[in-house]
């Protein structure tokens, strides 16, 4: 791998999908699969980032996204540093800029930022001369979810141009689909929308997808992308479904409703029972283990990506940002 | 220190004391006794086990054991990664079962679990194809403090075949106490339990102990092992015993109870003036320090163990399982 | 630099400005400008603790402050482990003591202590053999603070000697008044404690300063150091200030209340709109993100020189104690 280069004074970020080109994705793809490669070997730590820090800027709870994100770095030999929001200034007021401004003056490298606030990356992107990554702000976006769910398709399948993608469940409350939806139109391949009317917002066609209230149109499908139900959406006045019990049997993921040759695909964690069936989600057509694996080598890639490619200048073409 | 060897198919764990064999526990403890050695150093950091990750799952607040098995797995060079149950997607309703292959997709090495229901380790060593390290589940096991235990007495008497150990307090609440009796059993010493008879279930003499609720035939033993009295059994409607002052009164380890020659050991955390006399906690009969020094090397060699020593294929000399 | 002297019988710590001598806090700064430089470079981490461990032992949730130590430790190369008070034994109602001998136990080079109480970090030093740091104790002492501060003002203003500064706010709740305005004495400059009387002490100009009540007596300093407001001190029956609406008015640092020359300097995290203005903390006058990079150099300089200066043996000149 070549030496980094030290940060340029117009930093490379990774705060959406839409600020990404095809190349852009497909290099992070490329240097993914030969981060995989290196992962096999016994020693399964590569010196790439050493001396270098990442500091991880968690302002909600999510193990899964946070152990990922750390574990990317330190098999990349970077120092990490991990602050929660819970036992934190932010808990005294400290408004997410002071905090941003704070972690500045320690000069990370990289700043990986998840926020319950859409435009917390961008923000904190504004006030340090670090790279910045976005680890899902409210319900905007969640780009390096939707890169590794691309990676595991294209292990799946070989291929990612033409390939059909049903996101099943409640797009509405969902920052992965949001990433998902765009992320696979830059790659040429497509995706329908399936799900409740109430969960399914109106103009996300605009983003290049179908969308449908049924879901035995999943059928031609290549993939089967089960959202997660969050539970808290049922709460009273927050209704937007008559009752979990209807949504299962409308829209969960039985066997019976998958077709053969088909993947199904999940972002976890899974409410075995109300979105999947504990028997596909156990099944050889579930990939959420790969999506996982795919998740530790996609983030390692981006990592790397973010310091060592220099943005190009053109607007249009302004790659990552 | 030979090279490690890559994972076998089959692979080693440390999940119950019964699952070891004496030469189990007598090589574990050569290991611990090269480790201590190599502490002794003006660098305390042994490359064993470089590029290795070691996750330690942990559903129970537990600062000693953690610290100490993260402590343990930096001096041998690991890679380290610990996720606490609050905050973690556990909170979300996944289940232990997706929380584990979530983990093994990340491929770890070894994964240590601390869990608050039985069994929860050996699910784990289902799920992943790495070694699993039980760091306590339920009330059942906690082997690694057993075989710490065992290398605190011997560092003590310079033996622990024929050795005596008075267990007193709350057996039945402790899964220290049923991992020892075993770890003593094993290496040809014996133990005493000793408390109230609510608190010292009937049967217990089946795993090769006697029994007393009279502290007085404490005094025949070499060693006093007070366990630790959880004030939250006190509770109306689980009151096992009639108050802590009469429980204190009764088993409390006083100065007076302490018979010159006698070691006076405690798993932490102590409660002072209740199971044990601050004077006696003070003394120069407890080995309490002794303890947690010989936790972080009996913990280094387990780590070290699981992932070089290959399991015997004789289910009867089965060896760690 | 040289190499690390094993540590001696009589150990170094850094507890209390009052411990310290003028010869000291040079030094300490003289290492905290060589760390910078190091800092400058690609790869900002210096052997110079490979192999050492240092324990954060944190009761209070302070986020700031546990990063800069651990960053610093890292930056290092040592090997660091924290622990917080939530979620430790702490809670099953361990005492210090018996935590700080179980830390002990392992054998850390050194151990950075935050406490509510008064005196903790003193007592931790008696329990152990290793090096401890203060890292704030109640309303006591928070000694690390007081020197970058020094620090931060030193390259503002290319000395020490002779400066003076006014410390404005809260001065009864706080720890780093108290302990910068020992600091300031120690180098030869001086300090104006300005607040409402309820929250200046009595008594303070023991320790060398003066006090008021008058905002406009800010103007002769070249600093305005602005201490945090509790906003939890409005609490009713201990309403040290009438409203904070009042408390602004006569006290908030806006920009008319700056003097052209002068820097303002805050502990952070900041109140903006309470005790100081959004548009004074945004202005060029204010130094608070050099305090924070001159807390990670100056605590980097702390953690080095408790391991490698020797205490001075005559008490008048005991050095850091």
């Amino acid at each position: 791998m070549p030496e980094l280069r030290p940060p340029a004074a117009a930093r490379r970020h990774l705060l959406s999908v839409q600020g990404m080109s095809r190349e852009d994705v497909e290099r992070i793809l490329e240097t993914a699969r030969r981060m995989a490669s290196s992962l096999d070997r016994e020693m399964k730590k590569l010196p790439t980032l050493r001396g270098r820090t990442v500091v991880n800027l968690f302002y909600e709870s999510s193990t899964r996204t946070l152990a990922s994100f750390e574990l990317a770095a330190k098999r990349l030999s970077a120092d990490t540093m991990s602050i929660r929001a819970s036992g934190s200034s932010v808990d005294k007021g400290e408004s997410l800029k002071d905090t941003a401004s704070t972690l500045a003056a320690y000069d990370p490298d990289i700043i990986v930022v998840r926020h319950p606030s859409i435009g917390a990356a961008q923000l904190v992107s504004r006030c340090t001369a670090a790279s910045v990554v976005n680890a899902g702000d409210g319900k905007h976006q969640h780009p390096t979810q939707a890169v590794l769910d691309l990676y595991a398709m294209e292990e799946a399948f070989g291929r990612l141009e033409g390939l059909h993608v049903a996101i099943v469940g409640d797009v509405l409350h969902s920052r992965v689909a949001r990433s998902l939806v765009q992320a696979l139109e830059l790659v040429g391949a497509r995706s329908t929308l399936i799900g409740p009317p109430t969960l399914v917002p109106r103009g996300m066609e605009a983003l290049g997808c179908s969308t449908s209230s049924d879901i035995r149109d999943a059928v031609q499908a290549d993939v089967l992308y089960v959202l997660r139900m969050q539970r808290e959406r049922m709460a009273p006045g927050e209704a937007f479904i008559p009752s979990l019990r209807e949504y299962t049997a409308l829209y969960g993921i039985t066997p019976e409703r998958v077709r053969p040759g088909q993947v199904v695909m999940h972002p976890g964690p899974m409410n075995r029972g109300v979105e999947i069936d504990a028997r596909v989600a156990d099944s050889e057509a579930a990939l959420v283990g790969n999506q996982v694996r795919a998740g530790l080598v996609v983030r390692m890639a981006v990592l790397y990506d973010v310091l060592t490619v220099a943005p190009v200048a053109a607007p249009v073409a302004a790659g990552v940002m």
